[in-house]
């Protein structure tokens, strides 16, 4: 590979105090950690306040804001052409109820820190350049991952987003008008030239080998259920073990076999993550009627994915006849492997080895809008090296200083060479 | 055996009646079973009318009513010595959030019954007779079983039981203020010479040996106790199987252990129940960092219930240690194998000779207001049979008039006895 001068260098300085003001919106005292962390769900009044500073920001850099119907929020640096497609960076800033301070928010604000370093250096583009960010992508207010970003690769019918209600009933659609960001513009939004997503890892692998940033291949398959339980209340000390329809403890039996699924091998590397368990409220002395449960699954591997499901459907088939107890099901997401685009992949590996930065090539352990973005144009992503093994979804997630500002390099440079091509 | 006729027979449709007019108190509509059943927790609004309901029925047949200062309330018929101690019947009116008609319930009114027909048939005794109702037998509210009598027998100090909070934060003095039921007397009643509680058997044993009534032998050895797991929470996608701190997985194997235990035939004749599971909020692609629940172990011998306690915690060491999850316990309550006053048992087994009726002698599986106060004075319990295998704690509890009814005439004619022996 021949190396050819990178163009610009982002600000460093400028980039991390951006990371360290958004986190405090949304901050909280995390009892498990004793850290602060971020909690800021989508379409709540702290990622409502969080949207605003990022319109600010975009303003202040010269940009053209717009919204979407979905609540996804874009912002153009006009090219020298504007009837070419543009270049399409961005990410998401709402987060989990036990968040940190990068995961999504690197992807927005290292966007509009390119911004600003081709602003500063004075550089025109053939293309619009443009960075958004797209509203619940963690799904866990609405219970849909990558929202925003699946309804506007025409996944996810608007007026179905729309209807979804949080745990209090509420919809999509009235909270986006409650906070003002109910845009006029329409959801399926002209297709860019190409997109690329900067975010954290989130795992171990660049760290093991040693590099900042990474070049990503692909997401795994996620599968999101969600398993319903019915037996019967009876009372715990004079209903005989044999007789009894206990919810609770065929749902425990579904998370022991999960994990036994992941332990044993059969399913390739599946993950599996039981994150809810519910049944009810509760009383010491009278066995649960009623479980629900909801079941993440992973897997690099669209078909051992398909043979985990399968057997998992066949257990838990087995395991409420043997109790007496019903189930239903109801499947809460779905999406197959992704696999990103090769020429956008090895550009961005070319801009990583012209900056002079070390890299490897990974799946995505975790799901990300490039997922969906992949369906309407040319997508990859940038990956930056988390420590404490790259953990995430908690206040101890991290990623240096320099890490971000690496795997901002890479999205500047990738994003010039792309908005130039003719 | 020789039979003595039997010297009353309670009144069968006003028992009946009052049993119907009271399970309207506190009724809701079941979604689980399409049944009415009862929510009387205690010390709610609805426990107060039925606890105004009961005095006002005692007050009308001419008894002399007391309320203490843990809100157990006493009715007293006057025998002709009244410095000789009383025969006490008794028993709770509150209920669980999903509970039936007869539980605790049929005991009390089952003693006013004998009361009316007492006066009926003009019948004076050598003692006093009472009739009572405890505070918080299920616990359910502020997590303390037996709370009522456990005071009155001295386990408990009354100022520990006047702290006691529900899950909003309310405490036990409180609500007794609130509700007018903190009474004068002193929760130190004086010792009765004798104490007879009739209960439906919440079981399938008197159904299956063919009879409606049982002489109990004893209830069960219980223990509640709290187990609360901190893991960490990380994302579902990235985070590594074997790095995962995962909580609710702990939880679940708990659960499922506890069931292995129960099936092994190890620890006798050991009931495990997990009746509260809770993982907090929940998210489905974060690990779950929290989880806390509840274990509810019964066992007829009290060396093979340490035994499976003793496994328990050796079992949730090792688990937890696996897992890297920390552990805290939290003992909620632990009572002994209770045996009752074998002469007790003896006029119980005569009386229902006398009457005609078939009996077993069985042993309780729920723990009863009667194994608090068998530790102050000659105790013994009257068992009524169960429809629907004895289930109970849901609104399919089911008893027949006539089972009621010959329940309550074993008890009239017992306490009969007791009250005239010198």
């Amino acid at each position: 590979m021949t190396a050819t001068p990178p163009q610009v260098r982002i600000n460093r300085d400028r980039l991390w105090a951006a990371l360290m003001e958004l986190k405090e919106i949304g901050a909280y005292d995390d009892e498990a950690t004793g850290l602060r962390g971020v909690r800021r769900l989508a379409l709540t009044e702290a990622d409502a306040e969080a949207r605003r500073r990022c319109v600010q920001w975009m303003t202040e850099a010269g940009l053209e804001v717009r919204v979407d119907r979905i609540g996804n929020v874009y912002a153009t640096r006009p090219g020298r052409d504007r009837s070419l497609p543009c270049v399409l960076m961005g990410s998401h800033i709402d987060t989990v109820a036990t968040g940190g301070a990068f995961d999504g928010t690197l992807g927005v604000l290292g966007g509009i820190e390119v911004m600003r370093t081709l602003n500063a250096a004075g550089i025109e583009t053939l293309r619009d350049v443009e960075v958004g960010f797209f509203t619940e992508e963690e799904g866990v207010r609405f219970g849909t991952d990558m929202l925003g970003s699946a309804v506007t690769a025409g996944r996810i019918p608007l007026d179905h987003a729309h209807k979804l209600t949080d745990s209090d009933g509420r919809t999509v659609a009235e909270e986006l008008q409650r906070i003002g960001f109910d845009g006029p513009e329409d959801e399926r939004r002209p297709i860019p030239h190409a997109y690329i997503e900067c975010h954290i890892e989130q795992g171990p692998i660049l760290a093991e080998a040693g590099v900042s940033v990474g070049i990503v291949k692909g997401v795994q398959s996620i599968s999101w259920q969600r398993l319903t339980l019915r037996g019967e209340a009876a009372h715990a000390g004079t209903t005989p073990i044999g007789s009894r329809h206990d919810a609770g403890l065929v749902a425990a039996n579904v998370v022991v076999e999960l994990r036994r699924m992941c332990d044993s091998g059969e399913f390739g590397q599946l993950r599996a993550t039981v994150g809810t368990f519910d049944i009810g409220a509760g009383q010491t002395n009278v066995i649960p009627h009623h479980a629900m449960l909801t079941i993440d699954l992973r897997n690099p591997d669209d078909e051992a994915m398909t043979a985990a499901e399968q057997h998992l459907a066949g257990y838990v088939d087995s395991i409420s006849a043997q109790h007496g107890v019903a189930v239903a099901w109801e499947r809460m997401a779905k999406t197959a492997m992704v696999p990103f685009h090769p020429a956008i992949q090895d550009l961005l590996a070319q801009t990583a080895h012209d900056l002079g930065l070390g890299y490897v090539r990974a799946m995505s352990g975790a799901g990300h809008d490039a997922q969906e973005i992949a369906a309407i144009c040319p997508t990859a992503m940038v990956f930056v090296r988390g420590e404490n093994g790259g953990i995430s979804h908690t206040p101890r997630e991290y990623s240096t200083p320099d890490a971000c500002a690496d795997g901002a390099d890479v999205l500047a440079n990738a994003v010039l060479r792309l908005a130039n091509q003719p």
